[in-house]
């Protein structure tokens, strides 16, 4: 059985074909630039030229549409017809608090999927999108939708229910989502694997460290608390988003200087973290190389992240009575041994010892605490796409 | 040495008079309903009858010349003349970024208060009202001022500077400023006093958990880290303020449901907190009264309560790289054993224990944690007005 994987964007399109038979990435690809002039398709396939069309591409159908020519292409494809692909996974964003578990897509989902428009203005559209795309262009094949927010449907009362008047949860639906999570669920999984120990035995604290950054604790299997929020702006600071602030600030903003509400969003989510403080960049690899040629504000924006993903770290053992393992992921936590290392500082008083030799590796599994820590650590690549092909995988059988 | 302390309200004026050779509270008062219909003093002084004068009371001029009329009374005051008061020691809530101690105040001083009222528009106006008030009435006697956020002056940049674009910091003065920092002050000190240890040893989270409420990592006797921000709406859930929430709420009420900054303002103000989520009250008692009862919104507000202070201590485990020392103080914080319980449950990995005798005291000092604990923790009643007292003498001298 192989699987198609789908993450819609606004004017992108990332996708793979899996096999499940291997759990093997057959082809992975990204079209850009959708509906915008310079659209491109760039697709991926192990021991072949990157394959590269260059042409106008109007909408997301048109997208999906060169997808599949190119999936089946005589030269650069993996598969001879489109009926080789026997499911869609579709990355979904937010699904409320309707979905704890990925579903089965049907006209009543993408209505629900729809009612969560209001929830994620920005991200639920182009999903449904891609959706109603693949169903133009598929209608036979049964498709999955798997959700950003469905593993975090666990957290107790106590972590999602936001100290304001109770009545804005019950009208509005403002409440503590979280997000990454078919990162946190896969990452947690894995490491349970790796160490060999049973889910149900571990509290875990996962850091999915990439463009946006959150936290979770998981406990027995189940998320009990994530840093993000009713939106992902929340929790710890991130390349452009500044995490969780003092809501005054807000109006101080708008009161004092003048501010709109529409620029007071723009500010915090787009010019906020990261790059707001170090004047330089949101891309962590630009702002180490400055940190390092002596910029001050960089230097500050570093320890800024570091201090707050420790913190956030600590809470969680706070939250779960202690933590047995922590796992770094995405693009941050994979790849920059730095941040790991600077992260963890200051947290021996937990039986944390980071085996510093270990922890000079990129991008793949890898345990990077001393043999003697009592806190495990471990890398772990997250593969947020094999998730969403496993549950579409189950829920299609 | 007799000094004066006082503190402004808007509405209101708290006083005591201490003498500074024993450091005892000669008397303390109350002034409420100023330039209100139903204007009062209230004043109390060990083994006297309570003192009350029910007039109008147009002014704080007006109620400053009725404190030091009160406190000469031949039959309910203490002094025989005002001349017998060496100092007037005030309460002021922000020095900005200028003061990380007391100041004798001048002219000088006074403007720089002025100058911070835009940081603390409800709370620097009444405070300054109240010095000019003692200063026309009492001109040849010096002041003091003593700020609520000086004390977390030395906290590190990484602690205080907001994850927002660097120029708000320095063009309108956006950070984390921090309050109740005589608070944070006094019972860290009177901690280090209790446990025969020098306060540079100690990693100490401080617990102010009263109408507002606040905590502090005290590390080596300086501040660190505490949980209000840029105003003191930030950091744990309290009585009717928000804390921290997901920033993006803001935006949620404004722009889908038609909210005005000012109602936003006024809901995470007034409306939040245990109050908001209760529907009950935001004064503890009447929570926990209900939930005893059975209210389950009551029990779920004291939940949360319980949770954030609870994993905001853990986190400054994380800032300090330990604790020592926790210790409670404020209203609920020196009164509610089943509060400091609830708070304290799961942080038995840290290696602490609470032994549950001792715990079923209310305003006294003692040691709650049991011998054994590793971490231990206190019970603190505060006392600012001495702080200010003390700090009042010093500068006068």
């Amino acid at each position: 059985m192989k699987t198609l994987v789908i993450n819609c964007g606004s004017s992108s399109l990332k996708y793979q074909l899996i096999d499940m038979s291997t759990e093997e990435c057959m082809v992975q690809g990204l079209v850009e630039r959708i509906g915008i002039e310079g659209s491109v398709l760039t697709q991926k396939v192990e021991g072949k030229d990157k394959y590269v069309i260059n042409t106008e591409i109007k909408n997301h159908k048109d997208a999906i549409k060169l997808v599949l020519e190119a999936l089946i292409d005589p030269v650069h494809g993996v598969i001879k017809s489109m009926d080789e692909i026997s499911a869609v996974g579709h990355r979904v964003v937010h699904g409320g608090e309707k979905y704890s578990d990925s579903v089965l897509i049907n006209d009543k989902v993408l209505q629900s999927i729809k009612d969560c428009i209001v929830l994620a203005p920005l991200h639920n559209p182009p999903n449904i999108i891609g959706i109603e795309a693949c169903k133009e262009l598929m209608p036979n094949t049964p498709m999955v939708a798997v959700f950003d927010t469905a593993f975090h449907q666990t957290m107790p009362k106590h972590s999602y229910i936001c100290p304001l008047p109770y009545d804005l949860y019950e009208k509005y639906g403002i409440r503590k989502y979280g997000f990454h999570g078919t990162s946190h669920k896969y990452v947690s999984n894995k490491v349970a694997e790796v160490m060999g120990k049973d889910l149900k035995d571990l509290k875990i604290v996962t850091c999915h460290l990439g463009n946006g950054c959150s936290l979770a604790a998981v406990k027995n299997g189940k998320s009990v608390d994530t840093s993000m929020g009713f939106t992902p702006l929340a929790g710890v600071m991130m390349g452009t988003r500044s995490g969780s602030i003092d809501p005054s600030v807000i109006s101080f903003l708008i009161e004092q200087h003048g501010y709109t509400i529409e620029e007071v969003d723009e500010l915090l989510n787009k010019k906020s973290g990261v790059l707001g403080i170090s004047g330089v960049s949101s891309d962590f690899r630009d702002v180490l190389a400055a940190g390092e040629a002596g910029n001050e504000r960089a230097k500050l924006a570093l320890e800024i992240f570091y201090y707050k993903v420790r913190t956030q770290i600590a809470a969680y053992a706070g939250a779960m009575g202690g933590i047995d393992v922590i796992v770094f992921t995405a693009g941050i936590g994979e790849n920059s041994s730095i941040t790991r290392k600077e992260i963890l500082k200051g947290l021996e008083f937990f039986g944390l010892e980071l085996n510093e030799e270990n922890n000079e590796i990129r991008g793949k599994i890898q345990e990077i605490s001393t043999e003697d820590s009592r806190v495990k650590v471990y890398v772990v690549p997250t593969n947020e796409e094999l998730m969403i092909a496993r549950d579409t995988a189950k829920l299609v059988k």
